[in-house]
């Protein structure tokens, strides 16, 4: 349907006022950079692309959209996975990669303000002549903005030991729709009223829009080693990552490699992995010299209980880097054994995971699509990728579902359908697995309380109890699933 | 104003259509128990008070109520230091006191599923043959309800390490005033939707019921030393508790007690404190051995460079227990110096530590009024004790004054005006300096969000505009404080 072209003029009269008019895109060209992000298989053109560089303008622009009801779909880097930042046909897109200056950093209070625009690794490396860093890493942390991450609560490799996002931020401010601003959070550790900092953090730009966040800060730990182990069965690597989380070892970061993925990363990164190997286990461990030696000996010791066939300690940092740089390249690494590969994002609790990579092998024969599985393992976060062919009939169509079968699997577990890359447009229909009519009902309200005309980001993240209903999943109350496409388990 | 005797007659006819008649109290002489918790200042009777045993008593419950639109105040162990569960004269008080069983315990996923009112100490005790513990620890540990701790979010003397209330669950049920029963969290780190979980934390039971909840346990560590460090000044303690922080260490508990302080609970308990002191620290260091040596000796040089006067580290568990026993002991300790005491929480971040303490010297004087200082020092939670004589006319009036003076400061500051003993109906007033009009609309509108009809314990823990307004408080915005009322700073 054709936006009403009155109505369009208008709001870019409108807009002219507010900024610029080297902030406001509407040519199509210069649309098109912003039709998707990420998860590019979803692509829209909005109205017209806005680049405020003061909240008074945002501000500004959200009143003015609230006005004339039109929807407003905020964008950071635009590096997400799961199409948050999908524009809306009928909206603007609120950009705030402009917003890209550091306002402070307190070293003394372990703190730094700074603007949503501002890339994720820019924070640590400001801080680092302090002995410091911003302890959140996504995989995407040199191109992603800090905006987004509270948006999408990132987490990353070190998010075991670490926190996500939400772990690591005090304070943001927000633009309302009505173009309030409020200050969420405090400097200290509480805060009074309400956890609106934690409701905003992770809530896909539904809420509100953050223009300023202030980071907690982490001090350098003094030393670093990282044991890679190889293991003959993937679920003896899978058990020996509880046995070390049981022995109140908490590694930096845990990850788990299967066959598939290590031959692919192996092939392109030449960091060392045994490509016979059915599992490798990446377990990266920090803090004083003498804690981490104690705990380096225990972790092996754990390893070697559980058939670790090989246990390679890399203690230098060209060590280091090679082993993470095999972990890092792994998605792009199996990108180049399919012509497509579908990236999941799903979390389990550990003790599930040897039944849970049973069930997705089985899955993997019955849809006849390989799988290569990278696990943060610690944190009980698993992204298996899917490979397949767009090019063949029907076959993106099967990898869905079977990353939907994968999501199902997790939520039948006790576990999430998504642990970092958020819901976004991608698994609206995953949601209604997840979450009976009462929960989504009150998500529903709690959207109701910030924007009761549904403005910011509208379609993203909560699906409708119409769409849940269709799909046949209403009946699905309180984790007690029964879904009708679940594979049995 | 009396209570319409034919609605009450309704209204009870109505729960024992629910619940056994030993389960409903109605006698004043069975009322009186909980017509204050520990707030005793405000006392107020219910109509009755109802003792359920089961969620779906709670649901049917909560149904009732919402129909005869009935207040329903939920009540943990009544330990609460801010009213929050207070009794409305028109309503019932839901008592979770039979909510007591430990559901389960996952070892292997450090998980425990437990009912509202088990207590918090009860919880350790359970898992203790498994060598792990429930982390948040507040002074009340040995009584309070871990319902009651999710409804205030809860801290205690190790929440600098092992974190609040928030960051020790995963998942809650939890019964809506329309008798919805959700299910919120995960048993994984992540989860999906909004942070549904975060925002029911510290909600004081305005949000819904919590019926049960799953704990994350930690490991027991290794093992655990206590040092004791006295100090000339109390700015030199402060610039301490920075500098440790600073440098990367975090102790399991970290805290200060000033020289009135310590000369009470020296008096009390005989735990050795040095009464000349004018402050100390007690630094309590957990985890490996070879960690806990290290970090020992940075910290005790740390100590020596800010001027301590003498350090002392207790190795053996009594001696620990000793140094320990004094600080627990401090509230009752102060009580024996006053007739009456009145404790503050507030949080301020620590660089400030020094400025502050000043700021209360100066208002201890004006108000004529001592104070004793305890300090959850590492995270910046302030306790100070304002020592009065309620028969003294005026005197709680200028205690209280002087109490919310102290807490404008940790506003001013960039703090909270509250750490983690909630806002409850003690600091309604304070509410409105912390939070401008913006806030507060968005904090009334989430609560409109779970209960519209403002049924869920009515007039607590969020001021109305409207009383706010009153106050000469409503020109206060996003921290920008103007409080008539505000001591220079």
């Amino acid at each position: 349907m054709e936006f009403d072209p009155d109505l369009k003029a208008k709001l870019l009269f409108q807009l002219n006022e507010i900024l610029p008019q080297s902030a406001i895109l509407t040519a199509e060209e210069d649309l098109r950079p912003y039709e998707c992000d990420a998860l590019t298989a979803y692509r829209r053109l909005p109205l017209a692309v806005v680049l405020p560089t003061t909240i008074e303008q945002v501000q500004a622009i959200t009143r003015t959209c609230a006005r004339m009801n039109i929807p407003v779909v905020a964008r950071g880097a635009g590096t997400g996975l799961s199409g948050g930042a999908l524009p809306d046909e009928n909206g603007i897109v609120l950009g705030l990669s402009r917003f890209n200056q550091i306002l402070g950093i307190d070293a003394e209070n372990l703190t730094a303000r700074v603007q949503p625009g501002v890339r994720n690794l820019a924070i640590s490396q400001a801080v680092e002549p302090y002995g410091l860093f911003y302890a959140p890493d996504p995989s995407s942390q040199i191109a992603c903005s800090i905006g987004g991450n509270v948006a999408e609560n990132s987490g990353g490799v070190h998010c075991l030991k670490y926190g996500l996002t939400i772990h690591n931020i005090q304070q943001i401010k927000v633009v309302t729709i009505d173009g309030d601003l409020l200050t969420i959070g405090s400097e200290t550790l509480e805060t009074s009223g309400y956890d609106l900092l934690a409701l905003m953090t992770g809530s896909e730009g539904m809420l509100g829009i953050v223009v300023e966040v202030m980071v907690k800060l982490t001090v350098k730990p003094q030393t670093v080693q990282v044991l890679m182990a190889s293991f003959p069965q993937v679920t003896l690597a899978g058990d020996a990552v509880a046995a070390i989380i049981s022995a109140g070892i908490v590694p930096a970061g845990l990850e788990m490699m299967d066959n598939l993925a290590i031959r692919a990363a192996e092939a392109f990164a030449k960091a060392g992995y045994p490509t016979e190997a059915a599992a490798i286990l990446l377990c990266e461990l920090d803090g004083l010299e003498a804690e981490v030696e104690e705990q380096s000996t225990r972790v092996k010791a754990i390893l070697q209980q559980h058939g670790a066939g090989s246990i390679h300690l890399a203690k230098t940092s060209s060590e280091r880097a090679r082993l993470w740089a095999g972990r890092k390249s792994a998605f792009p690494a199996v990108g180049r054994m399919s012509p497509d590969y579908y990236c999941m994002d799903g979390t389990i609790p550990r003790k599930h995971l040897a039944q849970v990579l049973q069930a997705i092998t089985d899955l993997s024969e019955h849809y006849d699509l390989r799988v290569a599985n990278v696990f943060h393992a610690g944190d009980g976060n698993l992204h298996p990728l899917i490979l397949y062919d767009a090019n063949r009939l029907g076959e993106l169509e099967k990898a869905e579902r079977f990353g939907a079968d994968i999501l199902a699997l997790c939520v039948k577990v006790g576990g999430s359908i998504t642990g970092e890359h958020g819901v976004g447009h991608e698994k609206l229909d995953s949601m209604c697995v997840q979450f009976g009519e009462a929960a989504l009902e009150t998500f529903h309200a709690v959207k109701q309380a910030f924007d009761p005309h549904e403005l910011l980001n509208p379609g993203k993240a909560i699906p409708t109890l119409h769409r849940c209903a269709e799909l046949g999943a209403m009946h699905v109350h309180h984790g007690q699933l029964s879904h009708p496409e679940l594979p049995r388990f």
